[in-house]
């Protein structure tokens, strides 16, 4: 009997190619992949709830695959563990609805940026932040942040690139966006129904400019009410960024 | 006219090859040199508070070297963060005495050994503690962690080639020695006169097998007044170990 399966997973981004395989290349679904596909004696797909780009990091990404080894879930997870570089953890397995996948099923994201504000970055956090020691009005930054919520046209904010493989709408519901200080580290924080391509880091992009006296905060209200108007290309780099989790139903 | 310079550096040990130049390898000394050497534009010579192991890190190490080049320090500093990889700081820079030796002019040393005790490590951990998630008495490893403060023949917590340029003495005194618990790690801190090769891993080696019941009190004490008996050989990973400061008159 084929056995959906559901994975919560948290990685360390700084050494793959984002989580999307890609031949020849690092990527955290590949690695899930390969790992399952041993276990399975097969070779194994996995569905995750969205791409990570590289160098971004999970503390828990969730994914599916369908398995026919009657394997327990908790034995699985440690012989993945096991399996799996350190810098890759499966926190949880679960039995999942056949039909379970998620991306499509999934209500709500939360991505958290990270930037170090003091001058020196200790090098044990420099992994995991976006190194920003130079003048900025935190308080314009944290203010601005709160424009982000509600239904927009995110255009203005997604990659260049950006492919909406949900249909021609680029129209995104945040549900909260705050920022604020914790120590030494600048933190944003978002969750919403979905992100476009590169959004998180625009978002965050946004802010900066909102921050170092760049855009005012009707500069940003603007490219939410006209998002053809242009794109934002502030992005910021992706090891600050961190997807927190992923919300079903 | 010549400086001599104290530095205070920080650094991430998993990519160096420990502290003392080797050829070939990247090593924290070499590294300094390399930086130090470019900035004064002729070779430079670092000398450490001592030699920390592949894969230790540091909090605040301190080395001197000396200068002709006349950069303000807080200058130097910034120059010498440009340079170096992200993964060593230097914190601080001040002018010293022109006798200035942080090894021999050390009178205490910390160190730090952190054990993640859950079952799963978060692979943003990973680099920095010793994932220990196996049974262990607790209490017994903290009870045990007090009988090694004082003076004593620490030859039996040495490495095996060991030697002791200081003279033939194995002879350290600990101020301090104390373990607890710190959310899911086990933290040990030590503050001794000076420290043998392996020594703090060592140290620790000990406590655990006090924590799994391998070696009673007793048999720690015994090691310590009968030195000569025999090598405990425990050494416990690098990655966990942290140099957290050196003191000076």
């Amino acid at each position: 009997m084929p056995r959906r399966l559901k994975f919560t997973i948290s990685y360390d981004g700084t050494e793959y190619h984002g989580w999307q395989v890609q031949p020849g290349l690092a990527t955290i679904q590949g690695t899930l992949e390969e790992v399952l596909s041993q276990i399975e004696g097969t070779r194994v797909d996995v569905v995750g709830s969205g791409r990570t780009d590289a160098g971004v990091h999970a503390l828990a990404q969730v994914a599916a695959a369908t398995l026919h080894n009657p394997i327990p879930t908790m034995n699985l997870r440690k012989a993945m563990n096991r399996l799996l570089p350190r810098d890759i953890r499966v926190l949880e397995v679960r039995e999942a609805a056949a039909d379970f996948h998620p991306r499509f099923q999934a209500v709500a994201k939360t991505y958290e940026y990270r930037i170090y504000r003091e001058e020196i970055c200790p090098p044990f956090e420099r992994r995991y932040v976006h190194h920003h020691p130079y003048p900025l009005d935190e308080r314009a930054f944290c203010e601005a942040a709160s424009l982000y919520e509600g239904t927009h046209d995110f255009t203005a904010f997604a990659a260049a690139d950006e492919k909406d493989s949900l249909g021609a709408t680029k129209a995104r519901t945040i549900f909260s966006s705050t920022a604020r200080r914790e120590g030494a580290r600048l933190v944003y924080r978002v969750r919403g129904s979905g992100f476009l391509k590169h959004m998180v880091r625009n978002l965050v992009g946004g802010l900066l400019e909102a921050g170092k006296g760049n855009l005012t905060l009707q500069d940003l209200a603007a490219l939410l009410r006209n998002p053809a108007a242009r794109k934002l290309g502030y992005a910021v780099p992706a090891c600050g960024l961190f997807l927190i989790g992923v919300e079903y139903e």
